[in-house]
């Protein structure tokens, strides 16, 4: 770690101008929150494996700024040259950086890996000391970096309109609607879940992310993509013609960029049809008019490096309109999570019979059903261990390779992998909210402590996201009152109905305030969105404290998570996750003719009745979870064999007070 | 009214320069909500009495802007030479003017009866056309004012500390503490309720608020009061003297202004010895030191005029800190604020049993308790009639004229008025969010209709406010079905405990939810804090789901109400008040150790059980339901008599699921 320091400190000095600090975030050229092995460059120089934070060098100092969930963990990995920043108690880096660098200081960025808006905040707060951001021209990490993976050529496909619903061409239509409304001529699309899904299309250069590393560029008239070409075959180019998308170097575009502000795009395109949009819905594009002259772009996204190609006095800058519009899923899309989370909450179950079975068979545990003593001797005798990191790779497998019962139900190949690493993690384990086992060091189960396993995987047909929160022994009397207090406010949330213009942040205390009842809390959002077959994670509403869950109203059609916990440091970790679906409301009554909404639970399996006080509940919450049990059980039984299936039943017993 | 309008046209076209327009808004000097009759401006213009709204006169146009609790009114009450605009329907004022006046139009306003905040925004709209915003140097409405009512000279009174539980010297030394925090070397204080505060002064200059119309400068030096001297007794002069308060001439604070923004105004003060605030605390008032030479000025209430007199350069542009520690209630007034509901709650109970007599005697009604239908030969036998003005009448005379039950409890001449225009409305009329009744056109009361009055009154220990809605003869399901689910949102909310920092944006959606999930709502905030012997409607803090309630988080001490309600137009209403103490809460935990809060109900008057459908409650709503109608018999009984006490037996006795 000491020779990667010095090397980029002789690099830095060697520059011109000479760089008393260079920052290497962890972000990618398109700022994604999962990046590939070659991407991973603030990891390769500060030793910290986390998937949030960033690194500063200056000439006798390192520091690495990272968030909450990560302290404990780059404490461990950080080797003695470096400095912990804990964000939100230490100063921010653009702070620290005004304060502490010299008068004049030249700091270093590489400007494909900060985002417009980031390079704006740090300028304005460089001002004060005539400091100064200096783009460099070559990644400085890149040129140290020997043995840095080789950028693999991993092959773009096409996903079928049976998945995504929506054709290209009708994708194309509306998005050029938007761009004339805003008299823009064009739109830099940078982030590679929007580029895959306005082009219908997938890769696999991201582990957990089915996206491909790519730009776009569309204009009135025009649609491009940047790619690496080896990754195009020859029936995908087939595909872009078709769809009248003109494919070009991933290199290209940063020229292109200057070309589409000056509207001169257009003329590099050698697809001389006219754009198949023209022939969807019941106009016809126009070509641009007096003061369509805007290039639309997103600066929380958009690389410093593309930005400042753009003539500042000409851009539309907001939110891409691909955000909402993928955010709002179509028919086909619902219908995919739909199919997608049965299978998942199948996978699920089938889990938690086998896990239930190893605990008993292995560990003495009285199970998933029974709050007894865990018999010693059985433990002792064991002759393998399960640990976070086996049991885990088990839930995958079940996922993975699953058989139908039926073959009219299962599709083996729908199956793309995990869609974020696995949390999985035995008592005080869970209760730290990111917690990612390692091999080598994580904990073995236990029948004495609580289980929490937060999973997803990414299917054809739609990408899921669950978490449930176990016990195989007797779980005590404040874990259950916790279980009990998190699952009010899941169901708070999951049952909740509002009238439409209602944002996430107004929703989010619904799922707090059972556990507020008695003091508790937790640090994390409610919600997230949740991609077709794209990112675990998708915006742009959330159900959240934080202000930015303000900016969007939660929709029907949209999909969010619903997932409150608890974490007791030390000791123990809650958390119960579905994936809900905004749909309409059928109210009674329809105050204000707002239009009311309420959310459909498609995540499928069970909550433990053993760690349910039921006498906590009032009866609309007992009401809620019979029902959804019930038809836990009734959706999943055709993907189960006769053991797992008399398991759900046993495990969906409806609950009522004694 | 022509003739106003022609006068004022007069006036406009002969001003220097000539008006293009002229802007009448409703508020006084002060930027009151409530005003006194000479400060009706707006309503002797356009004839409209609503207590908000906006009158612009043009050359040949007269348009009124008005906000929806007032559209029916406003129609009603307006000329034919009035147009009226529909506030968030119709364009806002600035942004009409900006469109419909001419370019280089002169719009004329009165500088004192805006506020800095409006002119600014009212400029930034008119930059497009070059329009300009003229300060008229005397308010031409009053010159064509012939009968405009007489200034009085209403006696400023000394509130005793055993009401205050503060001094002014404290209250100056905290103030002082704040100004030197923010290096001010004084603040301008326009507010009527701030500068009654502040310094522990009342007055009966307003209507339903106990203010003097006054103005306050504070420097960290002197202290001054800017009052008509009338007004001021010797005894009060000797009490100002005391608190060596500079007492000068109303209008004397427009230069004295200009001398606080030039750093001269202590030299004109004539007490020659140091404020008393230097023996308070720990510490001693330094003077000015360098660097410390700013005004502190609060935009949003201070007058265009007054703003006008300071050096922008060297300004704090903040919120008053008086506004949150005013509504930080100490121990003192928070005693007095329960002692004050307590003996206004059992006016309110005694107004429900002579009502309720009322209603069964005269109308045949079966009353509070029964559900049965009214014998109609009552009703037409009947000589006198019952009107929403005569028993809103009764309710008043219930807090003014009572008598002890036991002189140790009583106390009289603690009421000093009603705290602001009683609404008492029957059936239709109670949908009507903010109806006034008028003698001459209110409604009769009616035994097959709901009847809803929210109203409060002035004690020198405390302000009240409250609302219950009744029905005397056979509510409909449909109305018990809203009625109980606006008290089921009313238990949520104040039942409600959260972590420190929640503001009241958070918590609105929990006095909604019960009404969302049949698609109901209400076109209101949720609750306001409440003065001590000051205004109804106090800030800085609110519980609503309008952007601003974002500004301040609930504190422990603060004052609140808790009014969700339901409103069907041309139908009934609904509304249930309570006014709450925010506490902290002793609860079983503390994660985060942010500390936790919760509510105390300190309104004390039953609500109706013949309204409430059981079935729809839980079994904690139930439990909060018996126990507070169980403390409200306990409490109120030593103030009622025999028949009073029994009554409020039978309303308070417990419910149960059947």
């Amino acid at each position: 770690m000491a020779e990667v320091l010095s090397s980029l400190r002789s690099l830095m000095a060697a520059h011109s101008p000479p760089l008393d600090a260079l920052v290497v975030p962890s972000e990618d050229y398109h700022q994604s929150e999962y990046v590939s092995a070659r991407d991973k460059r603030r990891e390769f120089v500060s030793g910290f494996t986390g998937s949030a934070g960033l690194a500063l060098i200056t000439k006798d100092e390192a520091r690495l700024w990272t968030d909450g969930r990560y302290f404990l963990q780059a404490e461990q990995q950080l080797s003695d040259e470096w400095t912990l920043m804990r964000m939100a108690e230490d100063p921010a880096v653009d702070v620290w950086m005004a304060e502490n660098l010299p008068e004049e200081a030249a700091v270093g960025v590489n400007p494909w890996c900060i985002s417009a808006d980031t390079a704006r905040r740090w300028k304005s707060a460089f001002s004060k000391k005539h400091q100064k951001l200096v783009p460099t021209a070559t990644d400085l990490v890149d040129e140290i970096w020997k043995n840095r993976p080789a950028d693999e050529a991993n092959p773009v496909v096409v996903q079928p309109l049976e998945f995504t619903g929506r054709s290209v061409a009708e994708k194309l239509y509306d998005l050029r609607g938007k761009l004339k409304a805003s008299n823009a001529r064009g739109i830099i699309i940078t982030t590679l879940d929007q580029v895959a899904w306005l082009y219908n299309i997938r890769g696999s250069d991201v582990p957990y992310c089915p996206v491909v590393h790519a730009f776009a560029l569309v204009t009135l008239q025009s649609a491009f993509l940047y790619v690496d070409r080896r990754k195009v075959s020859s029936e995908v180019n087939s595909y872009m013609d078709e769809n009248a998308i003109e494919v070009r170097d991933y290199t290209a575009v940063s020229s292109d960029v200057a070309l589409l502000a000056s509207g001169q795009l257009d003329s590099v395109s050698t697809i001389n049809q006219k754009p198949k949009a023209e022939t969807v819905g019941n106009g016809t594009t126009e070509a641009e008019g007096p003061g369509v002259d805007l290039v639309w772009v997103d600066a929380s996204s958009c690389s410093y490096a593309l930005y400042s190609k753009l003539n500042l006095a000409k851009v539309v800058q907001q939110q891409s309109p691909l955000a909402l519009a993928k955010a709002l899923k179509n028919p086909v899309e619902l219908d995919g999570l739909r199919k997608a989370h049965i299978r998942d909450g199948a996978a699920v179950v089938q889990y938690l019979v086998w896990l239930d079975k190893q605990m008993q068979d292995m560990y003495g545990a009285s199970g998933y059903f029974l709050e007894g003593e865990a018999d010693k001797k059985k433990k002792d005798l064991r002759t393998t261990k399960l640990t976070e990191v086996t049991v885990s790779d088990k839930l995958e497998s079940f996922r993975a390779s699953k058989e139908a019962c039926s073959t009219n139900y299962f599709s083996k190949e729908h199956f793309r992998g995990l869609s974020f690493p696995t949390i999985s993690s035995v008592g005080p384990n869970a209760a730290i909210i990111h917690y990612g086992p390692q091999p080598e060091t994580c904990a073995e189960v236990d029948p004495d402590k609580i289980y929490l396993f937060d999973s997803g995987a990414q299917y054809l047909d739609g990408t899921t996201d669950i978490t449930r929160t176990v016990h195989f022994g007797v779980p005590s009397t404040h874990e259950k009152a916790c279980y009990t207090a998190v699952l009010k406010g899941h169901i708070g949330l999951g049952n909740a109905r509002f009238p439409n213009g209602t944002n996430g942040h107004a929703l989010d205390i619904l799922a707090r305030i059972p556990l507020w009842k008695s003091g508790l809390d937790y640090r994390h959002g409610t919600g997230h969105g949740i991609g077709s077959f794209l990112f675990v994670h998708e915006g742009p509403h959330q159900i959240s404290f934080r202000p930015s869950a303000r900016n969007v109203p939660i929709q029907a059609s949209m999909t969010v998570t619903d997932e409150p916990g608890y974490y007791e440091d030390g000791n123990f970790g809650i958390r119960l996750e579905n994936v809900l679906v905004v749909n309409e409301a059928d109210t009674k009554f329809n105050f204000g003719d707002k239009g009311y909404l309420e959310f459909e639970h498609i995540t499928w399996a069970p909550y433990q009745r053993k760690l349910i006080d039921v006498s906590l509940l009032v009866p609309e919450e007992i009401e809620w979870l019979n029902t959804y049990h019930s038809k836990c059980k009734q959706i999943l039984a055709p993907y189960l064999n006769e053991n797992e299936r008399s398991w759900l039943s046993k495990a969906t017993e409806p609950v009522s007070v004694a």
